[in-house]
């Protein structure tokens, strides 16, 4: 099939192009097209991209009342982790999210919450068809007050579908941008048959010659906006599958894109609990360990930094000299090591920075205030006593999504056994950043 | 289609058999038939029925060394799961799993740690479906040292689906008595599409007539033994649908039945998060509040539990008074209320009953042990210092599978602050039994 024609001409400007915002999609795009392609497309400039997300559905086959869109994981709407993956790929230009009248409200206070960027809001329609095509017709037509313009290819995903990744959107804009349209596919997990009226088997189908559609999927924007203007009734009302409509109507054949499996669908209760479960080992990949000394390699901070290297080897344990960058790497867990004093000082500090920060806004950051104990110089009973203000600590920051944890380790003269001590130290750390409870702020554990 | 001829005549014997065992498939197979059959049949005697359950599988999909169906949840292997859920229905005389040769020491390891019953290993083939018919052989040939006998009807189920549920399981078994063959199906969650040569969409399938095959299946033991023995060495090699094997060797057209979507197959990582989830939110469905005094309503130990009981409205709190009868119910959850005592009495005599019990050899048991602080009569520092040997009971207990955790509730004289305490424990306790994570063992929570 015919390429599109780009939507607008001028010469190529690879060099800062390249450079600029979207250059993965310009890299791709050019080495997409052959040398004799890319004179006749007059270059290659990178397409106008947007996306549109239907999310007007009831999830009935959740079994919960909320629609699945809008359940929460670690307390933030499903959706908004979709609106994250899409937002973060900065070729997208514009995301129009169609929702019905009665979760409007609701989805601006996840707009403003959660501080999306380049989300525009349609009414959904009854069904999936209607809600896109509401969402096509919002980028084809100026309205006076709307920012939207008309794209030359358009994303479709499902808000449902919150782990799209850059490589694979990437993937199917470039192809639509080739064949008019494409789609991620993947393998079919079980067979699928076909029953007879009276339900009992037909035939089944060969697996090997079938596959799951799955989304994103892309399309120049004409050939899918003209499918969805010529499409009948009953299309909008029974059908699901959008590169059929484009097949049907607009004759183009869809090429079609191995996806990975985390383009799944969140459908039923228990993917929405693999769901909280991906998100969280994704954000427990990192901790940074924060002391409140400088002191030699022999400090016992430092052989705890060592012990967690050793003991948790998925896990990327990062110095904290330099907060700032720590924090723009997106680390959701910190070790906050106090040695030098009995109180938070340090703690009190490193909650600060991450306030400033901004950084608890999109997950909840786990801080654990380590302590150390030498039964020598104070009892125990005193030392809890002592400790106990992090509850009131924690209840402060909770409110801005910080879950606040102490942690008090035992520091016999034994190497041995500090060692020893050290390592039940490591475990609880691990298993306080994996499980990312709140029920557990404000707890002093002990090593 | 005829159904099968019965296992063996003489007369029926409803009244006993119905409440022996069996009684489900004898009821539902006495209701699935109208009277003139029941005539024609010799009565309506329940069918023998056996298991075949392939699980030679490598499980490449899953990205990790382990195949999924040894992968551990809870640190329980995930086909134990399955076993577990297959014997517990009384009326499967017989399960035969295939395993690897490189597994089968493995296999027997688990059998024997879980005291898993009525299961036989034969070795796995190199296909799914070559499993299978080793399995069906063992079931077929009397072999001389063989306690295996042939059943009149054999279900057929997946090692890595272990939240099949008996009912399915009867239904199958019914139809499949009824039409020779039978499968639980479930509605497509994507649309399937039919790719062309050169990766682009041929033609998209309509979602309403078509459905995904799951399992459980079931087949009249003949019709699918001659099913396997007449099919080809391509068959063998690249199919996957047992279904599809009666219809085209036994001419028998499979009655297809509406599955759960409990039925869905371990086939990701996600998969097995998901699967953990599930099985940690059905253990935590009850819990069993022991006390060590009888003392009156008003009792501290009393308001817990009433706390527990308003806070935690998903779970069912139940008193200890009969403690055997509440291990009979598979209760996983205990909370051992120490008020009279500065020590574990009472939380040691629990946990003696629980060993003997045996009920942690499945899962792992939770139990807390809860004791109050009256600042007035002991410093929180002593109460602490004498409550550490927590660590040690909870270090040994672990290695019967009981998770061990202490919890120190304030109790102050104002009742509005005690009941704020007790809300903030009943609050501690579901975090502990909903997370059931052995890195908190021996710690002393504080509310």
């Amino acid at each position: 099939m015919e390429s599109g024609t780009p939507g607008g001409s001028g010469p190529a400007e690879p060099g800062p192009r390249l450079r600029g915002l979207g250059g993965a999609l310009q890299a791709a795009w050019a080495s997409s097209l052959s040398g004799a392609q890319a004179q006749a497309e007059g270059g290659c400039r990178a397409p106008a991209v947007a996306a549109v997300l239907p999310a007007g559905g009831s999830g009935e086959r959740m079994g919960v009342p909320t629609p699945k869109q809008f359940c929460p994981i670690l307390e933030r709407p499903l959706i908004s982790y979709t609106l994250q993956a899409l937002e973060r790929v900065c070729w997208i230009k514009d995301i129009v999210v169609a929702v019905t009248g009665g979760n409007m409200e609701a989805m601006k206070g996840i707009i403003q919450r959660y501080q999306h960027k380049r989300i525009s809001l349609v009414e959904a329609g009854v069904t999936r068809h209607r809600s896109i095509f509401n969402g096509l017709k919002a980028l084809a037509e100026s309205q006076p007050n709307s920012r939207l313009s008309r794209p030359e290819v358009v994303i479709i995903h499902d808000a449902v579908r919150p782990f799209v990744e850059e490589d694979v959107l990437l993937k199917v804009v470039t192809a639509a941008k080739e064949h008019g349209a494409a789609g991620a596919i993947s393998p079919l997990v079980s067979t699928v048959i076909s029953p007879s009226a009276d339900g009992c088997l037909d035939h089944s189908l060969d697996r090997t010659k079938h596959r799951a559609s799955e989304m994103p999927q892309a399309f120049l924007f004409d050939v899918i906006y003209e499918a969805y203007q010529q499409c009948s009734d009953y299309d909008l009302e029974f059908g699901t599958e959008c590169l059929q409509l484009a097949l049907k109507y607009s004759h183009v054949k869809a090429k079609l894109v191995e996806g990975s499996p985390d383009l799944w669908k969140v459908t039923y209760k228990r993917d929405l609990y693999a769901a909280e479960s991906i998100i969280k080992e994704r954000i427990s990949q990192q901790m940074c360990v924060v002391m409140d000394t400088k002191e030699d390699e022999e400090h016992v901070g430092r052989c705890l930094e060592e012990m967690l290297k050793n003991e948790l080897n998925h896990v990327k344990v990062t110095s904290g000299r330099d907060l700032q960058q720590v924090i723009l790497e997106q680390c959701y867990n910190f070790v906050c090591v106090n040695v030098m004093t009995s109180d938070f000082e340090k703690t009190q500090k490193l909650l600060n920075v991450l306030d400033e920060s901004n950084l608890s806004i999109l997950y909840p950051v786990v801080v654990i205030s380590v302590h150390f104990l030498d039964y020598k110089s104070i009892p125990f009973g005193r030392k809890m006593e002592d400790l106990m203000q992090i509850k009131e600590l924690a209840r402060e920051v909770k409110k801005r999504n910080i879950l606040l944890c102490g942690l008090l380790i035992y520091y016999p003269q034994d190497e041995q056994k500090l060692q020893e001590s050290l390592r039940q130290g490591a475990t609880i750390i691990a298993t306080l950043i994996k499980g990312r409870d709140s029920g557990l702020i404000g707890q002093l554990l002990i090593a």
